[in-house]
């Protein structure tokens, strides 16, 4: 009997995907958008990296185009290895790294390896809506534990603790935070770590923003338990290839060879091409610097938007983001709904955000604002109209 | 409680993944080794192509780094959807192609989207061993039914009849066929067009190899069965991107927005950069002159290996495949086991091919032949090596 997969129709069309669906479709009608809903980076990969790839779609040989080992390709993997020890002196094997297809596919695959139905998964609330649908497709529930903004959105390792039960799986880390912006602290992450050896759970630290940190370091909560932590990382970001999918999986010795299987089933091999430019990226001359500039650009624009806010929406409530490339921004004092809100904010004033949510069970009159795709001008433009947006009654009946 | 999914212990390395290894090992101690094992194209995409993409990679802008549509580009898929029309008289709008990180993550997709427990899937014996981990993975159950090489590898429709039940979910057929390089013949797709339409099951073709035919034509099933027939696609062949993962599904409007949705929790969007390269080539003038000269030397490479086969392996019995990259030779009448002659051949003689073992429960005693990767000087010396192990008494006792 022809027919579909009942999993399947657990399946939901990404929320960011609707808000570029009715972008796309104000596009056709011609009409500009303010785009602070996604966290797409402004800065492509550095021309001296680019120039490497034209040279080699030069050369007549099948060497660029062929299938790679599902792992990645080694010397890639030693690049990323050598990147880890200069960033965070951590010590991770090419052998403990996996290459994916983004860090989508470095996500799903985890988790396809780690749960099984009736498992727990413990999420901080708000955290990125993308790790939700994965959960629940793979049969396991999701446990939210509360963070707040007066607290500068860092996990409360007793809160946490409370949280933790005999089915739970692995607790989901994000740091930098999509959609907060905030940088875990050291000590806390040491408490995690704690736990996570006390009552035996996988920690997965999604570390996509790793690099983009404007206050602060990042801290790589592997350092504090090595055979519990698994870390979720991409190149979307930095280099800026989020198109070209590539990403990478981090963890213990016993997990990377699953996750590679797991890999294998679903795409065969990680896309060779962004393998290659990130190899030569991580080993050029111009890897640091071309972070720091982009750092630089954005840390610009993010003052651009935390003045914006604080002039023209004086009401909102957020914290300044020490990393990745948003603000999550409560306007429970203007607004009840932030979903109706961001629809509004999109048709009429042309300015799309993602409604906090997405995000979140208790912040649902907040928006999470990009500060890196737009330039600065249209940045604090976005943020006036959001600002004409809360006072002119659009919402508060 | 830290673990792992029970469902991920019943994953396997790819049989070919581990031949791969050994050749590698093989290479690290500076031995040559001939590749009849693989199925990867020996020529690159068209020149012209690659230099309109070196042109893409000066822009400073994101244009060529973003992320894409979940489904695609509507471009790329645009572009396909002529070419469908072109290559088979086909009438796909592009609503109807979702784009995939490459042939296998069109496969897992379209089995995650159809697949549940308790499901039976009726495929060939012998088939591309690709199917069954995937298939199992899903909780469902492989059918194998049998084809000859008396019978040109051709499926029987009443022999096929017999395997359908109430459990019956799909039925996959691969043509150009991967390990025989039989191409279906019209009035047997027609036959199983109609049993699928009786007894309502999906068809899943596998059309990877569907540019490359040296005798007869490609027959698309999906004009016999539109409602019943889903179709997996890739450009790992034509143009030749194995690497950079890129392939397609087209089928049933209801069918695709389920299989997009899979796709994009799997890996988000498709890979960029590869969709790009294919809409160039798909809309260029030398869309077709390529494809035929590939196909020319893909042909000349063949009749080398079936001419050496039957001086040197004369004993052997295979069909002249008609299309693929592959011929599927059985050595009942030297060995028992091509598992064991295998791993010899490659450890004394220097040469990799896949044992028909792989592919088939009844064609133990069988290897898989690649004919597109090496050179024909190779071919035919690799070829002349199989006769020297079959007859110096490798194998038999």
């Amino acid at each position: 009997m022809r027919g579909f997969s009942p999993r399947i129709s657990a399946l939901r069309e990404s929320p960011t995907r609707k808000i570029d669906e009715l972008r796309e479709r104000l596009k056709r009608e011609n009409r500009d958008v303010i785009l602070l809903s996604t966290g797409q980076p402004s800065i492509p990969p550095p021309r001296e990296v680019r120039e490497v790839m034209r040279e080699l779609l030069k050369i007549d040989s099948m060497e660029l185009y062929g299938y790679t080992p599902s792992q990645g390709i080694y010397e890639v993997r030693q690049a990323i290895s050598e990147d880890l020890k200069r960033l965070g002196g951590l010590d991770i094997p090419p052998e403990q790294i996996v290459l994916t297809a983004g860090g989508q596919a470095a996500m799903f695959s985890t988790l396809a390896t780690l749960l099984e139905p009736g498992d727990e998964v413990v999420v901080t609330d708000p955290t990125y809506f993308g790790y939700r649908p994965l959960i629940e497709y793979f049969g396991a529930t999701v446990k939210p534990v509360r963070t707040t903004l007066e607290n500068g959105f860092q996990p409360e390792p007793e809160v946490l603790k409370s949280a933790i039960g005999r089915r739970t799986k692995a607790v989901i880390l994000v740091s930098p935070d999509n959609p907060t912006g905030r940088v875990l602290r050291e000590d806390i992450a040491k408490a995690i770590a704690d736990l996570a050896r006390d009552y035996d759970f996988w920690i997965i630290t999604d570390e996509a923003y790793k690099t983009l940190i404007y206050e602060g370091h990042h801290v790589y909560i592997y350092k504090f338990a090595p055979e519990h932590t698994i870390s979720i990382n991409t190149f979307s970001k930095d280099p800026a290839i989020p198109g070209w999918r590539l990403g990478y999986v981090y963890g213990p010795p016993e997990v990377i060879p699953k996750i590679k299987l797991m890999n294998e089933e679903m795409v065969y091999c990680p896309p060779s091409f962004a393998q290659r430019l990130v190899s030569i990226y991580l080993r050029s001359e111009v890897r640091m610097k071309y972070i720091r500039e982009v750092v630089e650009i954005y840390r610009h624009k993010r003052d651009i938007a935390v003045s914006a806010l604080r002039r023209y929406v004086p009401e909102a409530r957020f914290i300044v983001p020490s990393g990745s490339m948003f603000i999550f921004v409560d306007l429970s004092r203007y607004i009840y709904d932030g979903e109706e809100f961001a629809k509004k904010l999109l048709e009429k004033y042309g300015v799309a955000v993602v409604p906090g949510s997405y995000f979140s069970g208790i912040y649902r009159a907040a928006v999470r604002i990009s500060f890196v795709t737009e330039t600065p001008e249209r940045i604090e433009e976005g943020i006036r109209r959001i600002g004409e947006a809360v006072t002119t009654g659009l919402e508060k009946p």
